[in-house]
């Protein structure tokens, strides 16, 4: 089985590498190549199973050339985070609208269509949610991320309904904990906190205590990502598209576990400074169901506490498990 | 003042140059030269406003050159109808998508955003329309044409909410009544009737008499595409898409009108064959309710009788009238 990751290296990409070298099969299959797209792929574990395509997922050649022997999943990660697609709009626009849709053209194969997992994002709501937030919600972006990512889900259900790319949407929430570095992720405090914490340094939040947003951490994002792909019998009419169930947490929720983790005494470490345009885009997020995500097999952490224990302690025994069951999980319905 | 029309060739487009002509005038302003891209121009009036643009959309290039001495309003209307799209996938996919996106993309501007009106389709809904069709109305396009549609029409609000491109989506109905020429449209039945008709010529109708469809006359599209680029005050925040006003008429209304025109013994001219596939896309479509976009100020034809005259007496003298109000308007609210 071939299996390719574009944005390989990025912060979901390098946990998901991780994870299928471990787990070594996906879909009852042996997976004998590993294809990692991204534009630098410095840092990348060594394993033969590798195969590593260093450049633009803009470069249409090069997503041929990767694609050249076949492919059977293809876990399509990479974008230009909101911020940073919002500020440098073209940029935005060839990543993640047209090589997007050019990677799905090429794999459009009316035989065998390859299974494709697309990492949507909740940015495909925009900000002004209804009070009872469901599955079904009415996609209104309110940032060219999040148009960009609707319109590719649009290309993904029509693509599965002509059975030429068997495509499955996830919608994902704010992952963590991200390195602290520049990402031009708006939701950035979301990991930071985290980060701070963990490395007991002083952190200034930008969102109140009150603040409410959706978390989920990495290494629950991949065992979705990986659900995702494994999932069988989705019909060329039947769902493609899943909004990941999430945790509802304030500030306040995740301090309290972090402080439950790391000690109380670090509890004085954070202080508030609350932006009113971060705390408008990411700190009123209401609760969301997800029946149809849970009934399809996807979840969340679990709770606070397993949040932070999957998203601070990536390197446990537990990670190397080969049946994937590295995840932490709390049962706590959403 | 620069005025472009893609698909100046087409049905729509060629009323659209003639009436343009006519009026002299859009936004205010004296239309100084009227630009014509088609992939075929044979048959466009002479007129020394004209600039003929021959070639294809989907030639980045020549967008380039067709805008390199600025814009001021586009009418983009050419595409790959439903089922020519949807057999020749990759056509569609670079004509109603791809060169959509490129045209938006060079039309970008900062400082003075063109005003783009775009010929958007009653396919981004798809078949499974609920019993009270609103403008409200999920989109879950079924074609990959709808699909498409779709795609652009997000494509255009986000870059009016950037207030880079001031576009204003339409989304139209059947339009009649086209030539009896191959045009890749599902719904050519329509028209198809309304010439036979008029002709006195035996017509075998695909759907039934109790089908009900929305229709709309060329000659009332047009002037729903000139209202709307005439709208005033979109700001980037606003309502950027309209469902246009349908008339909501079962082919019986429609041969009931037919008779009252050109002679009940004509009736006898149609028969019926129902496609059950036919049937099921156009023939059950519901009554649609549109309120926001009458108090925007488009419009239907009013009435069948209005329908069959604006759709089959396009050389009226009425049509010249450089005020525009070409139309024949029965007021029958939906």
């Amino acid at each position: 089985m071939r299996v390719l990751i574009t944005g390989a290296n990025g912060f979901v990409g390098r946990e998901l590498v991780r994870c299928l070298l471990a787990r070594g099969r996906l879909r009852g299959q042996v997976i004998d190549s590993l294809l990692l797209l991204d534009t630098e792929l410095q840092g990348v574990p060594q394993d033969p199973r590798l195969r590593r395509h260093c450049g633009s997922i803009t470069d249409a050649a090069l997503i041929r050339r990767v694609l050249a022997d076949g492919i059977d999943v293809v876990f399509h990660l990479v974008s230009i985070a909101g911020g940073a697609a919002e500020e440098h709009y073209e940029l935005g626009y060839q990543v993640n609208l047209l090589a997007s849709l050019e990677l799905l053209n090429q794999l459009r194969n009316k035989t065998l269509p390859p299974v494709l997992v697309y990492a949507s994002s909740v940015a495909v709501y925009g900000g002004d949610l209804p009070t009872k937030m469901t599955e079904h919600a009415e996609l209104r972006p309110e940032l060219s991320y999040g148009t960009h990512k609707a319109m590719v889900e649009r290309a993904v259900i029509d693509l599965g309904r002509r059975a030429e790319v068997d495509g499955r949407v996830l919608r994902l929430p704010g992952i963590v904990a991200r390195p602290r570095e520049p990402n031009g992720l708006r939701s950035a405090f979301m990991s930071d906190l985290l980060r701070s914490f963990a490395e007991g340094e002083a952190y200034r939040c930008p969102v109140s205590e009150q603040a409410t947003a959706w978390w989920m951490s990495a290494r629950c994002c991949v065992n979705n990502l990986i659900h995702a792909a494994e999932l069988n019998g989705v019909e060329p009419g039947s769902q493609r598209v899943w909004q990941l169930p999430v945790l509802h947490l304030s500030i306040a929720q995740v301090v309290d576990a972090l402080a439950a983790s790391y000690g109380q005494e670090r509890r004085s470490l954070v202080s508030y400074a609350p932006d009113a345009h971060l705390e408008a885009l990411f700190g009123r997020l209401p609760p969301l169901k997800t029946p149809l995500a849970r009934a399809a097999g996807f979840s969340h952490d679990g709770n606070a506490a397993a949040l932070i224990r999957n998203a601070l302690n990536p390197a446990t025994p537990r990670h190397l498990s080969l049946t994937g069951d590295s995840l932490y999980v709390a049962t706590n319905p959403d």
